[in-house]
């Protein structure tokens, strides 16, 4: 088994860092790279940026097509994921769809942990379009890059009883967070393995009528 | 790794075919058991039935509990459920919140087929409790027993675009199912692993903080 | 008309006191009696606490079942209400539920008090089950058992219209608080016996297709 | 104790058979009274047989808001309701509202008879304003005034649970329908007068604090 | 093309206002005038208020149904819209609904500004009447007649991405406030006149079947 | 006012027949092209053809920014409306959100008639995006090309009170139809330019704080 995960943006230094958490998970049991998407953005925080990330995407998709049984976008606002779904018959896996629908398993109501306040509204949209509205505490923002503090605040305040880390790029703190929080935190890139492995092993993916059906 | 799938009935017959899914999904990856819950109903239908098949399955997770990375519950209502992840620090996974979020990914709507009409407002009440009304096509009853027939409707009428098999009886049917419908069929067991093993792996489990965190 | 209140813990006190409440609003129109569920914890708030009340509760439902009319669970988290709704054909009424649907009909959004933060995810699961998630303002926790001061922040903070007392101890506070706060203060207890008396009085009880069929 | 219901419309054949079902229901224990709406329109369908139901149902509740101890709005589709409430501080309960309310508790969803298909939209906007949505199995139309053939339909086709007489007209049916359905059958005028008599003996009322407040 | 608004108070002063900004949205390019209600009360702010407000605004209504092509009810908490829309086979906009409706397509969230503490229900009813209730960001009271600072602290504390002025009496301010906040400031009177002189130049009016049909 | 429409496929067929429906609404009084995205597929159906529409459409929003007052994007499953939304400071107003919120103004619940049976979980996502599940009746597919039949049953069997048609392409059959179902029936390049044309006059656009605020 193969695993390709696709980095939407061009920052190169984050795709190893990625690389890193997913060769951890992986350990022996299976194979797993990281690409960025030529061409990219170096940060994908707007519809223009996620766009823009799109003909990288497709293009190792399409490339890796044959060798790869599944696909992970590891980007939390999952950008571009319906149409990977649409073009490959092969699993598509998006951080962000993978941790909260995992989070909303191990506790009642979770916080999402964003680096940026301008993507808090996409957040929202992105949790309704997954039906979890009524699962999420909130959506806190980390102003000045301190992601313990808003983690605490969101438990405390909020009521979060998981945390999600909500960007790709705060892939590898879940560990010293849980530890320091007493909650699971959650790392988009190890739950997108999970379910992207887990489809892989398994046998089952998009399904292709109507709403993933692609053009015949 | 080592995952111990409770069976809440008393069919030893079910729980010798859990089990062959389950090694089948495992290999020789990881280690995977299926046992009975004691001294419980022969099939879960009712309340009543539920609560009967309480204490041996609070058994089965006192007994294993430091042997066992991972329980699953291998009944589609996903008798208490709530229970067991309060009572114990290791991973619980049910099939039927496990099979249905996993199917929210693969498609826009699904279809659950169900074994007996009784069921179905029971199967609708966990759909809500799981936040999956929006994503849900329709439960279907296999009135007699005629699995494909009732998963062919939901696709054809209802619009569904994935089916979970809507009871862990039915395990082992997905690939045939799949292969004659054309759309994503999913073993509950085989869901129930996904999640569990990779949750065990990833090391994350049940929050500890207010809903599932048992008396102090 | 004879109505068994049955208290899902066994503190006797507590039973005693809602025996208190009880008989003052049955005055002498119909018979009323409360018992501690034989075997039961001493407090309910885990869901290890609610299935150890289950025996003793199902004990009661079954030894009054012929003398009865219909039955109360007292305890605000309505504990083990769906399994007693089906096994017996004489209304139960939970307090839970019977307090926050008066509730709605009495204002536009309402708070419930309880004591423990604990139970906080656990009452809001139970109103989203009780499809009252747009009417309710808040749970808000007493923490040092300041009921008043909980419930004023309720309303001012909150725009709480009514208040819910969230816990069967809190039986026999409604008046002095509803006179304070000037706004209605609902007693669980109370509003348990208007239901129950109502639907035994108008003859009608658990629907027994589906849901609450029971096995045949 | 007295309760005053008040039937909106005109028609005076309807106010009779009203107050046969309330005088049964409050046997010797409470007095009832029902009378029609001054000037008010023969039937209840539109808008505009709303509104000039108001001053009379206005003229009904000041002559006797000191004698009576609660009132009750014998229309389904709870005409004039919020209004009544704001404008005493007595308790008002709509038959629509408490039918509904009741019926959630006596099974999983409800199937509402209405006598005209042009009041469904009007049934489903109440519906959704009591937050009963997903409790609604299906508003159901008596073409040919067949009650028993649209209840059975709902039993059969939409899986209700429980079914609601959707008019005041319809009150004294409930219990021949019951007994040939099999199912929970809820009379408005009875379900009213649960909660009415309920409220008033339990010395709660409608919230003044904002939604129904008032003029100061 | 000729627009009537309606003002369904009595307080002239209010209705010049209106007229002034109405004149100006509709520059030359179509015909507009602004009324009271005659014997409407002073102020909109209850139920009583709405329904003392109907005789005139039916009566507007009936007078000016040949000369109009379409009616605004010029009062945020739409007062008898859905009576207006039954009686009469022209287009009637509540502002109300126009405004909250456009504003759900300038941004994610809005909030409203009230002018009294006491409509705050009442517009959260409206909100969940028109299906916005997930973009709504809050309502604000506006304690001291300090819109500017209300609506700032919708922007800031609430995430509101749009504002909306809640009474026809704020109308005119919406370019000061905008020009200030940096964010669209919506002026019910001039989304009503947007909705309605569309429909009108569009052919399109109420649907006259079912719940609007009125009584044939 | 100058008001551009954004054909996003390339049939220039369907662009004329766009522009005729856009130039009879606008009669003399502003002035409305109407232009096919350069580059774009035949037919927007599928997620690679909204990707695939993505860089004409930007080119020409960014190519008539100056010359016009607003856009509309014409196809009815808005694509790249946030996209759009984002990028200029001029409204961007899609004929899907459009004309489904303007049905939802003028009767209970609408029914969508789609062209393709593919588009309906599409549609259907979009209905949820845009806060309006439930006022949507049912999406209907007019299997055979016939919209009539289509509409009718959506009017008789799902309670429909106004009809959307789905496709730009169905421009101009709008009055056609609604003189024979005798219900309004709603053509989306009427709705968007409603809104566009309303919006430029009263001087509100995006909001661009968060959602669509673009990269700094």
């Amino acid at each position: 088994m193969k695993i390709l995960i696709i980095n939407p943006n061009s920052d190169t230094a984050m795709t190893r860092v990625i690389a890193r958490t997913a060769k951890r998970y992986a350990a022996d049991d299976f194979e797993v790279a990281c690409l960025s998407a030529p061409g990219a953005p170096k940060f994908i925080e707007t519809y223009q940026d996620e766009a823009g990330a799109a003909p990288g995407m497709i293009r190792l998709v399409r490339e890796n097509e044959k060798s790869c049984d599944a696909f992970i976008v590891a980007c939390h606002c999952d950008p571009n994921l319906d149409f990977l779904k649409e073009i490959t018959d092969k699993p598509v896996v998006g951080i962000g769809e993978a941790s909260m629908k995992i989070a909303s398993m191990l506790g009642d109501i979770f916080s999402v942990i964003s680096s940026t306040g301008h993507s808090v509204p996409n957040k929202k949209a992105l949790v309704r379009k997954y039906h979890l509205r009524e699962a999420l505490a909130s959506v806190r923002v980390a102003e000045d890059g301190d992601y313990l503090k808003a983690a605490r605040a969101a438990v405390k305040e909020d009521g979060a009883e998981v945390i999600v880390l909500g960007c790709a790029g705060m892939t590898g703190l879940d560990k010293r967070l849980q530890a320091r929080l007493g909650v699971p935190v959650l790392d988009g890139v190890v739950c997108g393995l999970m379910i992207a492995s887990g489809l892989a092993r398994g046998g089952v993916s998009t399904s292709k009528v109507r709403r993933y059906a692609g053009r015949r």
